[in-house]
């Protein structure tokens, strides 16, 4: 039996403390986020899925979801239950727009809270969310009679949506994509053709499942430039906007995965059925990528939910379990034996786990608010920077968070030794469910050479620069700092190594495109573990102009500067090595020929 | 559908080349180690494991144990069957000892071929593991009459062995342990007692399981010094030596476990179960240790085992899907798109994947090879500096090859994309299976902390300087190679890092414990990862020895260069970091109060 608990005052102290959201009221939606507001919504959320959503997270793991002869495809048990108590509490239109029934809130609060969700239970997490991203392209690109039908329904969560990108010939490629569509008149196509790997695509949660589907029109000219998006429901809307007659797609086999067994993952068959299009022909990846990048940035905060999970009854059995004497003299003489957290070696792997946890959280807040302000400060530079910004980070959050929450579930399943190892204790499952955010929405191999082939560049390099200014801005106003230099200083270390390695990389991938391939993944840890050193120095600053009259006691806000200082002192050296990878080439990666690996 | 084929050239080249078995005829066993004698053994146990455990693999995983209402355990479907063939072939004889039937082979053959096993089915591979520990135990410390009694049998694989060391209360704390023993005359004793987490506790395989078991005599002292080792059969001999009256223990229950689902996990009551001290009284955990040192050797190499499995599947994927266009160029114009071979990310994954796969199993056999020397080389001087590297050497074959093997089977995955996720494709059993090895046998913690608080000092921390030694040596001899020196050179360096760090770690960690604690694991990784990078300089140097004349393409010779190479240039800047690591000493690691980490 696991535990679970929303951690609402780290939400709390990094929206208040280190993003400052009070003093960005010119964001539509934060001129409302005052403490009360904020932790209602945090608290209502996290006691939510503490109460319903956990429970239904190891007995969904082992029964899984089930497809039945006739398409159909069940939930595990008590997810139904729990879908319609969390539309009746009203949480899927947190971040909905007013518009369609939405509450409004900023993006930021919405991740926030969405991390809970996926702590608690990442399979029904993968329900809501996917529907959030669909709401996504639908706003962006869809013509206002579909918005004002379908919206209203998936915003209040009766309705839900999918993404339908992989078939089983294409993922990463999807110049490769062969699903069709044929004008039938009126407005609409006929989509025909295989897709895999979709999240939902069948379930009993909903009313009705909106795909929205990659295909080929007629007149497509090949690869990634021939590609439009369609709208697909599973039922056809009536005039009322009822769920009408059945549309010709349906689920062929619900897949057996590692992990992540409560949300169906649906290969799905379209066989003629009427959708419609959105946004501009051939444009469809464009307007897929508005849905891409939130969901890539979502799939980062599921590395953070499940370190989280993980690190709380790693914490829990480790202040719970007694084995061995610990290193320096004995903490707890009377017992048998120490805790395990007396041992220097266990409290290594729980600093790491908590570094990583609150470091990663601060930085996806960071980056949704963000897009909070790219989509709404009136600002047209302001906006334009945040968008610069935001999607330098975005393949680094999606690769680094879910790598590093991964090693973090790991991590703290090791803490719990062989019993860790047994599913009942849970915590294999945060391990297997952890997995699936480094494969997909891009896997992070993927990420890296979007990070090096595009993102590095982009805007003639002046996002990059103007970030890495930002940090050594930081480190300037806190190299003198009695309390921050220890901290500070190796960081100005790291981001001049970032620096340095950068400039070598454009340089290198210039001359050979393989140096840039085959150092991408290491210049993505690179800025990773830069970006939480800044973010971490920013925490650590946070806690020491706070006192104990602002709500926190003063030993945990000293706990915070004592893990940006663990975080300095040990996760930075990490830098050394990347560094030294990227600047290895592609030489010896390249040398051996294929059929000898 | 997983593919697997032993790689018995790559063995071969590591026994003859690399270790020089020929060389070493003054040893038990090796003086008919002949190119054609070895290559029967690895050719002969390659086909079944390929033919008859690797189909089992998947089929195990989704089975699993059951136990039945009688207490009675059946493993997979299968499982059975392939026992009695691998009995009937002989196989499990390979290194038993010729005065009990075996056929008397070196440790380092014997380990060659235990690979080939795990590759192909690990949780048929515990069976016999735990069997041959069980004889190593019985061999060091029964008396002539239960040798005489129980080897032979054992040795011919009709009866098992298990190890009962872990109790719901204690795992790595084996001081804390309750089960008792009284005497009841006759030399027997009554066992009683709760033990968890064994391995074969129970099955339908074999005729008799032989468990040997920690507990207290009545007249024991606390904590460690007061645990004895018995030997309590399922089934009491009768006077012909056959199975006979049911003893007093049975398996209450079989965990459902996260991997390893072939292998059963038993919960064993001891309810006054006839057994006989072996050894010493209270001198148990020295005679269990002949069993644990043995056994983590062989946990290491079941890292190598899931590498090497996992490495040949991604290969083969990689092979075979065509994904985008690779950065230089276009490989492959006339396809619709690249291989994923032909991509550096990738590339650099399978790259690791062969570096650690085909270093890790040379050190595995190096381990072995100085087995076999300190059992039976004429010199003593040889035996006890033999002794001493492996003494050094053994916890970080089991932490590194377990740590290494696990996160090249996620990388395997991970090239997999969205279709390594999927279980039918079995790339996630290979990550499942392998996560075990981290945990059982010594957590990695614990094995980091035998490093450093006992195998660095040991013998006036002479073993360790004269593995250094021996390596600097080496690197010497290759410094001017026209070939080695750029392997040489970065090892050279790395070798100097891990000696300045080993001495700073010991003058801290007399001065306070926690530094040494709290530097463990890096300072594992930092030993294992320049012992896998001399492992790699001895293997490039064989390889720049040889030529086509020896039975070897010179493009197979050049790519074992070239992965030294990629080795020496990628992986040894890891110790840049883990140095680093060990030198941040323990005061960030301790600072927080344990309830505010």
């Amino acid at each position: 039996m696991t535990i679970y608990s929303a951690p609402t005052q780290e939400s709390w102290f990094v929206l208040r403390h280190v993003i400052g959201i009070d003093a960005h009221s010119r964001l539509p939606g934060y001129e409302q986020m005052d403490e009360g507001s904020v932790t209602a919504v945090l608290e209502g959320v996290g006691r939510m899925v503490a109460d319903v959503l956990a429970p239904l997270n190891r007995a969904g793991d082992v029964q899984g979801c089930t497809r039945h002869p006739d398409g159909s495809v069940s939930t595990p048990d008590g997810f139904r239950d729990a879908w319609t108590q969390w539309v009746e509490a009203g949480w899927p239109t947190l971040e909905g727009d007013p518009a369609y029934g939405g509450m409004g809130l900023p993006k930021v609060i919405a991740t926030a809270a969405a991390e809970y969700v996926l702590s608690a239970n990442q399979s029904f997490e993968t329900y809501t969310g996917l529907t959030a991203a669909a709401i996504a392209a639908i706003e962006a690109s869809a013509p206002d009679d579909i918005k004002a039908l379908y919206l209203p329904r998936m915003v209040e969560g009766i309705w839900s949506g999918t993404m339908n990108l992989t078939e089983p010939h294409c993922g990463t490629d999807l110049g490769l994509l062969r699903t069709r569509a044929e004008p039938i008149g009126d407005g609409r196509y006929a989509v025909t053709g295989t897709k895999i790997f979709i999240t939902g695509g069948e379930q009993d949660l909903t009313e009705n499942i909106v795909h929205l589907v990659l295909a080929r029109l007629p007149d497509a000219p090949p690869g990634v430039r021939g590609i439009s998006l369609f709208l697909v429901p599973k039922f056809l809307p009536d005039d009322a906007g009822e769920p009408g007659a059945r549309n010709a797609v349906s689920c062929g086999s619900v897949e057996h995965k590692m992990g992540l067994r409560g949300s169906a993952t649906c290969a799905m068959d379209y066989d003629g059925a009427t959708g419609w299009l959105l946004g501009e022909p051939h444009k469809g990846l464009a307007a897929m990528f508005v849905m891409m990048n939130a969901a890539r940035l979502a799939v980062g905060l599921q590395g953070v939910a499940q370190a989280e999970v993980a690190f709380q009854n790693a914490r829990a059995y480790a202040l719970e379990r007694r084995q061995g004497r610990a290193g320096r003299g004995t903490p707890d003489p009377a017992a048998p034996a120490d805790l395990l957290i007396a041992h220097p070696d266990v409290r290594r792997m729980l600093m790491e786990a908590k570094a990583y946890t609150e470091g990663l959280r601060a930085l996806c807040l960071w980056c949704a608010h963000l897009v909070d302000v790219s989509h709404g400060d009136p600002d047209v530079d302001e906006r334009a920077a945040a968008e610069g910004t935001l999607a330098l980070l975005t393949p680094v959050i999606k690769a680094f968070a879910s790598d590093k929450g991964f090693e973090t579930t790991i991590n703290c399943q090791q803490i719990w030794g062989g019993h860790g190892y047994i599913s009942e204790n849970g915590m294999d499952q945060f391990v297997r469910d952890a997995r699936i955010a480094m494969i997909y929405e891009g896997a992070n191999g993927v990420q890296a050479m979007d990070l090096v082939g595009r993102k590095l560049g982009a805007g003639q390099g002046r996002p990059f620069a103007r970030y890495l200014e930002d940090i050594s801005g930081l480190v300037e106003g806190c190299r003198d700092h009695p309390v921050l230099a220890d901290i500070a200083m190796p960081l100005g270390a790291s981001v001049e190594r970032l620096a340095d390695t950068a400039t070598w990389l454009a340089q290198a991938g210039t001359d050979n495109p393989d140096d840039a391939g085959a150092g991408a993944t290491a210049f993505l840890h690179l800025l990773g573990t830069v970006a939480l050193g800044a973010i971490w120095l920013r925490m650590a600053r946070a806690a020491t102009r706070l006192t104990a009259s602002d709500g926190y006691s003063q030993a945990w806000l000293d706990a915070k500067v004592e893990t940006a200082r663990f975080y300095a002192a040990r996760m930075l050296p990490e830098t050394l090595a990347l560094a030294a990878k990227v600047r290895a080439g592609s030489a010896s990666v390249m040398a051996i020929p294929a059929n000898l690996i």
